[in-house]
């Protein structure tokens, strides 16, 4: 059993207003936290009848040996008949055993069974702590075994529905009050064998394997209201401020991340025939590069790519590859259109089964949509899933990512970077005020500066400092030995980010002015013509959470960029237009959500943070 | 010029409460709402300096030809060396006007550079009606051709950032105030020839093919600050009755969609390599059939079921020709794996650039992992895409679908058709509340009894029929002749809900206790065997918007009916886990946000409210 509500009772707790309690709407039970959440423990609910549900966290049994069954305690329920069927129980124990011995004592169903009537004459109070999500202490039930085979209830992760009236705990010390059971409405029984969390507490790695199960678990049901928690504020933070919640589309022909790679749609796997092997195919009179040759290309360039993110030094190197591995991709996309269209009379199944007519990708950013609708609304923001087939491993990147976008019209960029700063303390106060209990019990099983931390983003405006200034500071940390060197236009690597704001500024700090090739290629050029007007905010322990930018409103400069950077340009036509009609300053950022929440928990994994984290390999559920 | 504002003097409108204007944080402007949405109609701000910004939504030019440009109202940056200037100018103009034709008037630049050059003599005073996205009223500026051209400013669609004064109108009647502008602090220019908003008012339907310009006009605009007030309003319900936000994945290995088909995911187009195809593989000893001939069979089953679809008569069939279809693309998937693993020496590139390593498609439904959140929290939601590869063209749903799913843990049906119904009633109170300037210029322009069917829907319970008595009511339709023959059995079209809702009951119906072929393998099975657990929520005007259901918590039943549809069972042993370890009765429901807003905004076609609808075809943006 955990020690939760030890550490609960050092918690400040609201006092206690009412000797009703609420029924849940739309489930006709009492939420346990409507119990256990008031500050009197529950004691003013003394007498009150109610039903509650919730799963087994832990539980005891209390046996009376040979004890007779009639006593008062187990009056319901048991009459004359049930005596004389103890009896005969009892007589039947020698050969139950033996048939439980048969089987191997394996199988559950007979083992239960059998259990269930052997037991039967021992008369038993088991003492179950439930928890039902809604809070991080549990609620004790007495339920005596006449209400319900004891053998049932006793497995953790049992469900059960009950109705019984709230007495003052039987048990000293541990609970103010407990729930003498009367009638067991429902009980979900579990099988031990099979169960993950029957037996001794996890780490958080190893309920990774239980996704369907872990927020079971008291400590992964807190980090999900927290994410919740983190959510709500998103929105009413936004919403206070006048901004237009956008939802931008998930499916794009827009190749929009440029260090990665990005997921592919098709409808079937059958939908890309082929040409035929024997004759390499010349998809058109002017092609000089067959498509074999180009596929050979592509597998070289992808390990090539692979290899440089692994490495994670040169970020130019890795983009330039990515982009020839784009362009490689695209080409053998149309070789192959061409000679599937080519070959159509011979083989019309080709291109049937195609849902869009051109490629489809999975967005990896909603931001060139959402300026879009900046640019009719002002402030417009999203909060939605976002895309990258990026293998090598991350703690703080999945396949899946859920981001919060938004753009800002009207705006330069030291406006989003106070709008970002904002934000950030926001969220924190909301959590900080709303999640106590939850951030309580985070912070004394693991992170014990999680409280003080996240209290302390709203203190003290953000340090706001130049990427020179940044390689300054960096480069004078000459005790210090960074794996990757310091010099202007590295990209800057977790171990940069954590000396500035763990070592050196001691605070969250926004860091402006990046060299062009580290930003995307709509960030806005500054008149130095290397810099673009980019921002990064970082936070303690985590690094990185949030990243922006002015977006480039003119269209000169967003063409000489989608041209050096070998963009294909005819993706980017309806984004362009928006700076040919009625173009504005505009300038936006972009929150890594998941990463939102692994900080506001004290976490370091985003995948204990995401409900079914993807990443690559094998796809479970 | 459109007549909003005419229409909006007959609205209700607030009491102004001061002679301030706020500005907005992070973009130094005022938005127009906070001018042109108080009471007085702005008339308290008068002489207020204020900046704004916006997009020209018509404007009107007042010349005053050969007038000297030296006049009071021009003052402001013309001085002695511009008077030269114009002189200079006017002598050009003939020269000018020929070259003019010349390019054929066609050449936008050099057009506008010469128009800028023929006008500057000609001193005129513009007026503009600029709108922010924040107001269905535009605010009319007035600017002086000193202040900034007049030929770049009149496009329609052209942005403006503007320091100014406010005034009483100049013009009488149309608006009670305008903006007096002193500086031009930005122009975003247009070109006419190519910007499609700048021609007469475009349809609905023709405003799709500018899914980036189309939030400009007042309609799409109107549109879409009804969607977020509906987005604002669902979480608020929700967050209300203490459900838990839960982010479920996107990409799923769990093919969830019975109906129809799911998108499949790739890294790269030739990640799938095929068999040679001189030899037939037969991929393994026990093989009998050859991936070749189950090929021809996927696609001579994507057309049937295409064709069914098409017809929508059948669901039955429909469902058990897509199942068949299924596990077709299954087995030819398994015996492709195989072909490909025995070929590795030959050709190792085969799987090398697959991300998972087994198949992953684009969810069609959350509430199987929602279902597993609810067995530790009781009651959760989720706002999400949802996506299905239906290729038949529908009004009502997309490729890429918004969806709130929910789930409620110790519920049953009549609790979630209860949540159903009060989450209908509270989101159309909201947005009846919060939104009525845009609901008014929506219900003016086309559905004129948009907000009483919305003030309605919260004033009397919703009829609840069963399945049953539905078919009996639409049996003694005699005197309509439906499409579809009714018979039991038979899945409801649209012709049947729309003759409950609209003619029959003349409210919103619910519809309970399906025939259990027409529901979701889970739904929970009823006493008589026959008949499921679930309901469908049917409002005026658009049919079904909600469905839902109790789902199955008893293991051998889902057992049994996914054997009898033909399911992967392998594919749900994560989500029957649920069934085994603790298992509770719940229930959940799904809003078709999407056509919600097509409810809500009196229109007809989920491609007009959905902000880059996805659908079969080429794919733009």
């Amino acid at each position: 059993m955990s020690s939760a509500h030890q550490v609960f009772d050092e918690m400040p707790k609201p006092v206690p207003t009412s000797t009703e309690v609420d029924v849940l709407k739309y489930s006709k039970r009492v939420v346990l936290k409507r119990i256990l959440g008031r500050g009197d423990g529950g004691l003013g609910l003394i007498d009150q009848r109610v039903v509650v549900g919730g799963w087994v966290k832990s539980s005891r049994e209390m046996r009376k040996e040979h004890q007779p069954l009639m006593n008062s305690e187990a009056k319901e329920g048991v009459d004359g008949r049930d005596a004389k069927r103890v009896e005969v129980f009892q007589s039947r124990i020698p050969f139950l055993r033996t048939v439980m011995q048969a089987f191997g004592g394996n199988n559950t169903r007979t083992k239960e069974k059998v259990e269930s009537i052997v037991r039967k004459p021992t008369h038993s109070v088991s003492f179950l702590q439930i928890s039902d999500g809604s809070s991080v202490t549990s609620l004790q039930i007495m339920v005596d075994s006449s209400i319900a085979p004891t053998s049932q209830l006793m497995p953790i992760g049992t469900c059960i529905l009950v109705e019984g009236v709230l007495q003052k705990s039987s048990i000293q010390g541990k609970h103010a009050i407990e729930l003498k059971a009367e009638k067991m409405l429902h009980i979900g029984i579990v099988d031990q064998d099979t169960y993950p969390l029957s037996k001794k507490k996890l780490s958080l790695a190893s309920l990774r394997d239980y996704p369907q199960f872990r927020p079971r678990t008291t400590t992964v049901a807190s980090i999900f209201k927290i994410r919740n928690a983190l959510n709500q504020a998103s929105h009413i933070f936004f919403q206070n401020h006048g901004f237009v919640h956008v939802e931008v589309p998930i499916i794009t022909a827009t190749y929009t991340e440029e260090l990665s790679e990005n997921f592919q749609l098709s409808t079937s796997n059958f939908s890309t025939e082929e040409p035929e092997r024997e004759e390499p195919v010349s998809a058109d009179d002017h092609d000089i590069i067959s498509l074999e040759t180009i596929k050979l290309l592509i597998d070289e360039q992808s390990k090539k790519v692979e290899e440089l993110k692994r490495s994670n030094s040169n970020k130019e190197a890795l983009a330039a590859a990515v982009q020839d591995l784009h362009k490689a991709n695209l080409l053998a996309a149309e070789l192959e259109t061409r000679s599937k269209s080519k070959a159509k009379t011979k083989d019309h199944l080709a291109t049937e089964n195609l849902f869009f007519s051109n490629q489809a990708f999975l967005t990896a950013s909603g931001s060139l949509h959402l300026e879009s609708f900046a640019s009719a609304f002002g402030n417009v923001y999203v909060l939605g899933p976002r895309f990258q087939a990026n293998k090598s491993e991350s703690k703080k990147r999945l396949a899946e990512n859920w981001m919060i976008e938004t753009e800002i019209a009207f705006s330069e960029l030291k406006d989003v970077m106070r709008c970002a700063e904002d934000f950030v303390k926001f969220v924190c106060n909301w959590v900080s005020k709303n999640c106590f209990e939850d951030l309580y019990f985070l912070s004394k099983r693991g992170d014990r500066s999680l409280i003080n931390r996240l209290d302390s983003m709203a203190l003290a405006p953000f340090e706001s400092i130049t990427y020179a200034t940044a390689i300054e500071v960096l480069n004078k940390a000459a005790d210090t030995n960074f794996e990757t060197k310091i010099q202007s236009g590295v990209a800057l690597t977790e171990e940069h980010e954590s000396y500035l704001v763990d070592e050196f500024y001691k605070k969250p700090i926004i860091i402006f002015d990046y060299p062009k090739e580290l930003k995307p290629f709509n960030a806005r050029l500054n008149d130095d013509r290397k810099t673009v007007a980019a921002f990064d905010l970082i936070v303690p322990k985590v690094g990185a959470l949030i990243r922006g930018s002015q977006k480039e409103e003119r269209l000169n400069h967003l063409n000489r960029r989608i041209k050096d950077i070998g963009l294909q340009k005819d993706q980017y036509e309806w984004y362009l237009d928006l700076c040919k009609q009625g173009t504005v300053k505009h300038s936006g950022f972009n929150v890594m959500f998941d990463v939102m929440v692994v900080f506001a928990t004290g976490l370091s994994d985003v995948r204990d943070v995401v409900p079914f984290p993807r990443h690559h390999g094998k796809l479970n559920n």
